[in-house]
């Protein structure tokens, strides 16, 4: 187990139901309608989101691991999943506050949110998946 | 050409985004809340939902088909999937009006829906996926 | 909500992780390795298992629901998903004790275990998935 | 081992990519394009097809089995995969010549020539996944 | 609203049947079978083939988009999607006259078609995946 | 075919089921346990992995590929598939001894072991997937 430690990517897939809608409160009901079609339904509508997490780090020579998933697991599910899971984004999320709810939003403020809580290796990449014809991924600033 | 037909079972599938919640207008907020537990909130929630339609039929002997699939597929979006798409259940569909919004009684509604418009073969199933972890079907009145 | 209420099946999907090999007691070694092959390994292998249980019943008029699926989720867990998961099913299942741990065996099994617990609507079938190539499925007794 | 033996389904999935087009030899090419559209390009189009293959039987008390799955995966293999995998479906295939290529015309064809072959249990269904969107199922003649 | 802009990826997924074959016509029939064996059967085969386009770009302030998937998924559709849909990519579609077809150079194809077209943000990467056991990406020149 | 050639990454999968336990040796078993929990039971458990192999090359002219996917097809299976498929990594896989069995390991193991088998292009990328939740990528040393 002497070997020189190798740089490693890890992934932790977590998922939540949420709803949402596509609305800029800085422009008309008309204006919304026109530029975002049905995603602005006023009623909402809503999505299995897919979330990818990645770390990127040096496995530790003891516990062969970057970061134990069970803890990634925990910080995800108490940082974000509660928080999103069966939600309405617009309306029940307080970090997601006077933001409109794009996936290329949520995905930054994923980010900014679990950061803090990486204590092992460093935050790669947000993955979200909305459908399963779209998604973004955010990488942190460059 | 001149076998004698075969009865076979075609599926197609289609999808639509749409906002629920389980809630009961007779009960309480706290009665549903206590039932439904996070499938309540107030805000909705939502999914990306698969929709499977079945026939069960004889092939027809010039175009080797049961039903012309681009046909099945125009009925399924007219009928159901520009109904659901990117709307609230409980708020947007006249055919679900005075219904719970639960994934059964939508498979339900939608048979009531297709049923008329299947020309060739005898609808089948109509199997609902809510999430990866969760589906419903429905085979008709026994 | 006085409809007629309709017969659907309903199904939960949960998974777990396992490790076995496929090997008769009564049988030498050669004969173990000669008929299962590489299955019959003395060290196991092992699998990804995806489990689905499916229902059928009458949705109730009051809950939308067969079976509230919050509760069928915890009955898996209880029953099936803690006594599997991260285990080796020839030596740390007392269910599967003097059984040939294939999964045409462990399908039954998982049946017998789960059928006195589920409460409204009755067993269906259960379908497990050991690759994404190879599945059983059982609909108990005829 | 003792127990009385259960009537289990067992599935293997397979596939192989070929291609094909839906033409009635009987029309002219002009009805052939107005009723196939543009499945009747006459130089082709193709798929990865899936297949899968399912049992019915009991397990065998010594082997915990219905049919050994490296037996059926070959059957599988030399009398469909074989014939089917990187060929054109309406020029290569002796078993389809005169049939139109639809796909509820192959699943019979493949039950047809796989039936002789299944020595333990009996065959139950042919299901052959066109794209993520199509599929049919043959269980047999009624 | 007013936080700096981020850099973040959106991709896009799209698909199309389509037949191919593998084939040098600077080498004899002999030539090809033997380097490309099945892959050059004279009568093609085909796969269903799915399309994933990444864009980089800056989330609108307005829109919170870096570009409107409504106008990319337009775009594929027009440049990429009605071209090789139902086609035979030797035969049928212009763009891919004189190359040989294999999806590395499909993929290279695609990227110089679509790049016109990304009003917002940048191509970054076309993934073109040929069987669930085969893929190809372009990043674009180095 | 006179065109500059270009920088592209293909992709094969593969997979294979196999046990696994994570238990460092140098610890006494109530320390693996502590750390480790359920993965470290000592009968093992097991998986379903999906090996991803990613080479970055420029086509050939002649060819249009990076390598023959079917020539990587073989390394994969000599080098990788046929040691670790339907094996205890812990105890019947010789370049695995003497490390702890964890994924970020075994991603590193297989990149070195396929290295020096790459005749076109280099080696970009293994990821392995352990659960449809967890995975691992390895680019190689920085």
């Amino acid at each position: 187990m002497e070997k020189k430690p190798k740089l490693v990517y890890i992934t932790r897939k977590e998922h939540f139901n949420a709803a949402h809608r596509l609305y800029n409160p800085t422009w008309s009901d008309e204006q919304n309608e026109a530029f975002f079609g049905k995603c602005a339904n006023k009623n909402y509508h809503g999505h299995n989101f897919d979330l990818y997490v990645t770390l990127k780090g040096y496995a530790d020579a003891n516990s062969g691991m970057v970061m134990d998933l069970k803890k990634l697991k925990l910080v995800i599910k108490e940082q974000i999943v509660d928080q999103l899971d069966h939600m309405n984004i617009n309306e029940d999320v307080p970090f997601m506050k006077g933001q409109l709810a794009s996936i290329e939003n949520i995905v930054v403020a994923i980010w900014d949110r679990l950061e803090p809580f990486i204590e092992n290796g460093k935050l790669h990449c947000i993955k979200l998946v909305e459908t399963e014809r779209n998604y973004v991924e955010y990488f942190g600033e460059e």
